[in-house]
């Protein structure tokens, strides 16, 4: 059976040709590894994926997830999945060595847990979870922290959350209400309620270590008054074992769309008696923490869009081979025999447009793991600068861009299975509900888009959007003298209108920032055509060149793709830009303007 | 509580403002008719669909219909529903009242029943689809047929379906393989398989009609020797009782992403026993009399579309006045209470753009029904024939749009409710759900695309495609002298592109019509922003004379609306047909070059 979850080729591509993943095993935290070690790692991922976490993706949607006489009940290869997962030390796939984990670079642990969520991304959450709760503890927790709750982490015994949302103040953080108490001992009680929360209860681990936020008594208002704290389900021993329960009380499950087989909670802390909670850091600091590790979080979440939609994509192109159907224009002779649907022209339309998403969608993904890498392990300092200027632009559109582009290509992938694409029956219609979330989850799009314009592509004078344009204008000297240099000049017009259209944008923000922010998200759909425009003329340039030679003309088919899939890109994705750049330009306020009692 | 189905107002200015539908009384076929009663049958249609379809809207969806011993159960509300809706007349809507008919203009009928599905699809269709096949036997049946069958379908005793699609012959029509074989008395026995037949089996009826495309033994091979039969799941005694089975067997219950309400076969003509067809019209003549049919049903298709989008896009509004949440940009102080989300300007930009997607949806189909009338009713041979050109146009795109620009209509309503929007505690996702079907059935959005330029644009010299530029050009003129001229020069620019594009792609299909149709997809979405476009403009230009009225002004809100959504179409939605216009224009080859093995 082909594999639905990538194409492991394409994994390999990215990684090497277009990432040089190779060359990190010579920075000195990586140089226990090798190409093979790194492929070893990767294939055990996939091996996981495929074993454990794929044979249940349908049955973790359709039994998900219930409350039985006060306990979360859910299909018994969640547990084992999640095992596994921390066996093979995926939990700590990028910490330290020392501490338990693999110390594995970002772009190869990224690549390695893609696998897993394309294959079942509501049993994949739980141990991404716990990841990411991990490394907010290993970052700024104390020492006794750290020795304390990562190596339960690591190994599974303990499952982790982020904590952040409440009923009244989904995206807007400055309006949290949890109280934290300060007790004699240092600790705090804990008091309030949060929803949303994923993994927020279950019995796949000894114990929950929920990172919440909280107000401490006393502290300001608005963003500047939030303190981080690590709030366990239960209390640990002073042995490391587990004891009494902690009062964080499942007040409910909330039932979704998709991404079923991920609880989604209810909490309530400190409702029956003291919940205790450890402050992590300094006092009034949780928000800017829970941001650090966010960014993290935003990239995973691009992943998982990419991982489903990469999926979905996959499946739609093995039922277009296999399904004959109909005749091409002009055959009216009955008679003949149905031909394969990949022979539409329009099947093809949409399959080309989900390789140009999802292939786009892992590079964009990977290529920003790979800039967490230098950023934390480039040898020179200039390097590691404009790398962390790089990510600071990628970010919101690595979280934003796989979530809507992965869901026209999921719809896609429905639509070239027709009614079998829509029956539950088959997987892509799963994938369609799962992947909706990521448009929501760990900060709306449009919070993105704010973040993007607002914020990223304006801080220090333009900086981290100046390091882009670099990028890309490297991408296309290089691509000059190659058979895809018509690329590179379709992409040049694209990158002209990005720039002008930020300029325009930047110079109506300080007359009135309301109405310069109103269309941000239209901004953000320019700029994120534009960025997979820059890594197709990468890719088509590589592939272009590896077409000259021998080695690469026995992959001919493969390099061709790439070179396709980028036209397209250039020919048919970024042209969108041309109206968004128009109406942007303009400052247009015809959204701004509605008002509430038109509707 | 607000409606959240259609809002009132809007569609009496479709009706009357719009399309003068109280001009239709004139008329000998609906002389019995006033606007009051016009009003008092869509205020019936309304309560029906607020006190028996909505209340069960979300339980049928959790509890699908399921088989037990043979026998389909669901949830009684169907069956109750189904019962009312036919006691008040709605099955025999449009049909003639000496038939049991309540011979209603289509235009009100859609209406009517659009309140319906905007309440529940997945009940709404069992009724919808009785009045489908009804109106094939009216259309086509024999005199002793439309005795025969057309009372006790009417009056809910029992109810239809449309027996097309084949598991090895999905779109493809011409590969259908169920047979019919000749009997002395005249009838057929018919052995074959059909799946994905909604409504074909339950037990909300005495007995189920369905209508199946067939061959006769020895017809033609394709398309022209498919003919159309009455098959009754029981046959029915000389005094019009139900008797013996007519081994139409359940092979199975399909499950669906949506839609579920509706039971959705997969079914075995003959397989146990003779299954006796009666032949409808001529032999050989079924495909064109289903075409017949099909036209109403591809235009309920888009008024379904257009239904469920316009209620998700009412929750969405409806949220979005009560929920408080963060401040607009530029106030910084935390101490200030939240605002309505209806304030983010990002928020306004999604509602906009459903109101803009779901009026207009609604408008078009509602002018498609009104078209039907004067096909059905002009005085004048001249506006019949208009019609029917007109017709012969939008109707692909009445079926196409809606489901299209309707889905991310939707998707905003969820985006706009956040979390909230992505439980199944609310019914924004459901929505989403159900929605995605009408992209596929009914002749997938390719098929249509297809029709549109293969054949409807085509066809008589290009008649029907000029009949609806005239009438764009009369909007246009219409709009002079008004405050919305300018929006009729941003239309008329889109008018240009659509005709130049139509041209160069008319010019480029003799000498490859495999190429020219490649991108017929892309074609749909021009010109269908277009025609919307053209629906908004004569809404804006009403609008505008109205709000130089005193009685104008005392609806300020709601005509200041349209005449906002206008804005907004023309400056938002129209220029993306920029891009498609260059790329059709082109006659761009791009993934019609795609080769399978580059995927």
């Amino acid at each position: 059976m082909p594999t639905t979850l990538f194409q492991d080729r394409d994994i390999a591509f990215l990684l090497y040709e277009l990432l040089h993943a190779e060359e990190l095993v010579e920075r000195e935290r990586f140089a226990d590894y090798s190409r093979e070690a790194f492929d070893a790692v990767i294939q055990t991922a996939r091996q996981i994926a495929e074993e454990h976490f794929a044979p249940h993706r349908t049955r973790n949607d359709q039994e998900e997830p219930r409350v039985e006489n006060g306990v979360v009940v859910m299909v018994p290869e969640v547990k084992t999945t999640v095992k596994a997962v921390a066996e093979a030390g995926f939990i700590g796939g990028t910490q330290d060595a020392g501490r338990g984990g693999m110390q594995l670079p970002h772009v190869i642990a990224s690549a390695s847990i893609g696998y897993m969520e394309a294959a079942n991304v509501g049993t994949a959450s739980y141990p991404m979870l716990t990841a990411g709760a991990a490394n907010l503890i290993a970052a700024f927790g104390s020492e006794a922290q750290k020795e304390q709750w990562l190596p339960p982490m690591f190994n599974g015994r303990f499952t982790g959350t982020m904590a952040l949302t409440e009923p009244d103040a989904g995206s807007a953080l400055a309006d949290l209400r949890t109280a934290a108490a300060p007790q004699v001992d240092g600790s705090f009680h804990i008091s309030g309620t949060k929803i949303w929360i994923s993994g927020g209860d279950h019995e796949l681990s000894e114990n929950i270590v929920h990172l919440v936020l909280a107000r401490i008594a006393g502290a300001p208002e608005g963003v500047k008054g939030i303190s981080l704290f690590i709030v366990p389900k239960k209390l640990v021993n002073g042995d490391g074992s587990v004891g009494a329960v902690n009062n964080v009380t499942l007040a409910g499950l909330i039932h979704k769309m998709g991404w079923r087989g991920t609880t989604s909670t209810l909490l309530n802390f400190g409702e029956h008696g003291p919940c205790v909670g450890y402050l992590v850091g300094e006092p009034h600091k949780g928000l800017a923490y829970m941001f650090h590790m966010m960014n993290e979080a935003r990239i995973g979440v691009g992943r998982a869009a990419a991982a489903m939609s990469y999926a979905a994509y996959l499946h739609g192109v093995d039922y277009a081979r296999t399904r004959r159907q109909g005749r091409i224009p002009g055959e009216k002779d009955p008679s003949k025999p149905p031909v394969a649907i990949i022979e539409h022209a329009d099947i093809r339309r949409m399959l080309l447009h989900g390789k140009a998403a999802v292939e786009g969608s892992m590079a964009l993904i990977l290529q920003c793991s790979r800039l967490v890498d230098e950023q934390e392990t480039a040898p020179d300092a200039a390097a590691r600068e404009h790398a962390t200027l790089l990510l600071e632009v990628l970010t919101p559109i690595a979280k934003t861009w796989p979530s809507i582009i992965g869901q026209e290509a999921i719809s896609n992938a429905v639509q070239v299975m027709g009614g079998y694409g829509y029956a539950r029956e088959y997987p892509v219609e799963q994938l369609y509900r799962d992947n909706r979330l990521n448009q929501i989850h760990e900060g709306t799009n449009g919070i993105q888009s704010l973040d993007l314009l607002g914020r990223k592509v304006t801080q220090d004078k333009g900086a981290a959007f100046k390091a882009l344009v670099v990028e890309m204008q490297q991408a296309i000297a290089d691509a000059q003298g190659t058979g895809v240099a018509d690329l590179a000049a379709e992409f040049a017009k694209g990158v002209e209108r990005m720039v002008a259209t930020t300029k325009a944008l930047v110079a109506a923000m300080p007359a009135d920032p309301a109405r310069a922010l109103a269309n941000a998200n239209i901004y953000m759909d320019l700029v994120s055509r534009t960025v997979y425009g820059w890594l197709w003329l990468r890719q088509a340039t590589i592939a272009d060149r590896a077409l000259a030679t021998d080695a690469g003309m026995r992959e001919e088919p493969f390099y061709r793709g790439k070179v396709h899939a980028a036209r397209y890109q250039m020919l048919w994705e970024l042209p969108k830009t041309e109206s968004d750049a128009a109406l942007l330009q303009r400052i247009d306020t015809v959204p701004f303007d509605m008002k509430d009692e038109w509707f």
